[in-house]
């Protein structure tokens, strides 16, 4: 095991939109775990709109990544050696290893996954943050009732994927917003979603309109910008907003003015900022039930994978774009 | 009881500014109740800011007023005459007789009154609408916790007053805004808010944050405009907006921008608009705690009353621009 441990470090911050410049590939040693440690072979890297936050220097709810450090990144992995006593080689884990082919841990932060109970991949994806994202945000805020019109944006992701699929398995009229028509007729043919909005079109809001004929009693916020102002004045009195993300945002350098709160006054809006963390309760909740409707086939999932550490920062900035096709990963070794 | 009815009639909707030219002084018979209505003699008339919004065409919560009929409103009458059994000549009875000496009610909607547990003028008030406006808008949205910090605009006003009030009762550190200093000195001295600043003063953002060292827990929303966007960055996380009002923003000709969505992702903030009769179910206990505080000299009020039907649009228009001190009442008659 001795080598090079090759790492894609964050190497300045974007000004706008993330550029491959902000990243650099380097080598260093791999590292040897000290006592309690633990080395990982990294198998997956999570690639999550989240980190687009951390590349800045401003002040959110977790700390900026550090220019010079590899990038930060939920990863699943192997242990190839530990001195701690509750992980052995061989074990597979969830954990938050970086942009980077091995990681050390002390252990905190690693759970144990069992390979044959869901490809590992999934921790990332619909068993893991994204889809526990998708499942509190929408259950815990947007309590969506019977017959109510749930609607989500980047419908075919990682996030809104699992958002539209718990609305039509809790009886809910489920409308996804997509990028193009491939992704819409996946949303509607294989996700079940009851439509899909592509979001290029030229008559997108009439076409929104027409897909939510009832109003629009959930809007989960995963995109902002133009999604948002069109989304908005279909709100029904009493809906609710679980704001999750809002992607086409991020590269703003000016902040962009809200919705106007005359509409929250008028129709009684709630809208409430959330991270998957602030819900860390509902763990078990989620494995359970996500983790059965995975098994018995109600709920899909699509992952879209490049193969090599050094494609990370190409795809990354891709799936800002919107130009990925279900959750995004980063192959970087097999078992 | 033949005779002529006053009446102020909404003549036009307001450009902007309401003004006196909006509203017109009139006279017809008194009318005579039909079987099972009852005629009502006003004696108070509540004038509050929600009517600025019945006087625009625009959609909202409630139907706008009639161009040519009685301006609506809440009022307290004494029954003198009687076609419906549950009401007798000489019943005090909150209603919703709107800006006229007399008016006819089928019953519906009409609360009997006790004139010996409390002045019948504060079920306009501190013990009506108003009241329970701050107990359900601050204790069902707000939520809160003691040690926190609460802010609330027109902190000498109607609702105002009962917010900070509550907050001190439930052990938080309570801080008003209002429009001058004598009403600053009346919510610390009197109401036993901990602070109050002055939204007139040139340093407002800095004494602001001088007195919430900690941050703001719950910005309890009733004005908008300039002293939200001086309030909103001093938000801590988890912070919750009860939207009840945006008397800032009621003669705005174009929508003003909200707040920016990124901080209610950053700080995971819960916004949410509201109108009293949402929380309709938590009037018996509104009337329990608001009433038991109010007779132990815990909670004070305080009313600002003009006597004569026609002093009504003046008095309106100077609260909408914040020249009252107090619950805003207009005195028709006396029993």
């Amino acid at each position: 095991m001795a080598g090079l441990n090759r790492q894609i470090l964050l190497k300045s911050r974007p000004e706008g939109a993330a550029s491959l410049d902000n990243f650099e590939l380097t080598e260093t040693p791999t590292p040897e775990p000290g006592e309690g440690e633990v080395l990982m072979r990294i198998l997956y890297l999570s690639l999550d709109p989240y980190m687009r936050g951390r590349m800045s220097a401003a002040k959110s709810y977790a700390n900026p990544a550090d220019i010079g450090q590899p990038m930060v990144g939920g990863t699943v992995g192997e242990i190839v050696k530990s001195r701690n006593p509750k992980y052995s080689v061989g074990d597979i884990v969830l954990g938050y290893g970086g942009w980077q082919e091995y990681a050390l841990s002390n252990g905190a932060g690693l759970r144990k996954l069992d390979p044959t109970a869901a490809p590992v991949s999934t921790a990332l994806g619909v068993l893991g943050m994204p889809g526990m994202t998708a499942y509190v945000g929408l259950l815990e805020i947007g309590q969506p009732k019977p017959g109510e019109t749930v609607v989500v944006a980047a419908a075919s992701g990682a996030v809104g994927s699992v958002v539209g699929q718990i609305a039509k398995i809790k009886g809910c009229h489920a409308v996804g917003i997509a990028g193009d028509t491939e992704k819409c007729r996946f949303v509607t043919g294989e996700l079940g979603f009851d439509a899909c909005v592509d979001h290029r079109a030229p008559d997108f809001a009439k076409l929104l309109e027409a897909a939510c004929p009832e109003g629009i009693d959930v809007y989960f916020e995963n995109v902002g910008g133009a999604v948002q102002q069109t989304a908005w004045p279909l709100l029904n009195e009493f809906a609710r907003i679980p704001v999750c993300g809002l992607i086409a945002q991020y590269n703003a350098t000016t902040p962009m003015p809200g919705p106007d709160m005359f509409s929250v006054l008028r129709k009684r809006l709630l809208v409430r900022g959330f991270i998957v963390s602030d819900f860390a309760s509902k763990q078990a909740d989620f494995l359970r039930d996500v983790g059965e409707w995975v098994r018995t086939g109600r709920l899909k999932y699509r992952e879209d994978i490049v193969d090599g550490l050094e494609k990370a920062p190409t795809s990354f900035i891709g799936m800002l774009q919107g130009k990925n096709f279900g959750k995004t990963l980063v192959r970087i070794a097999s078992t």
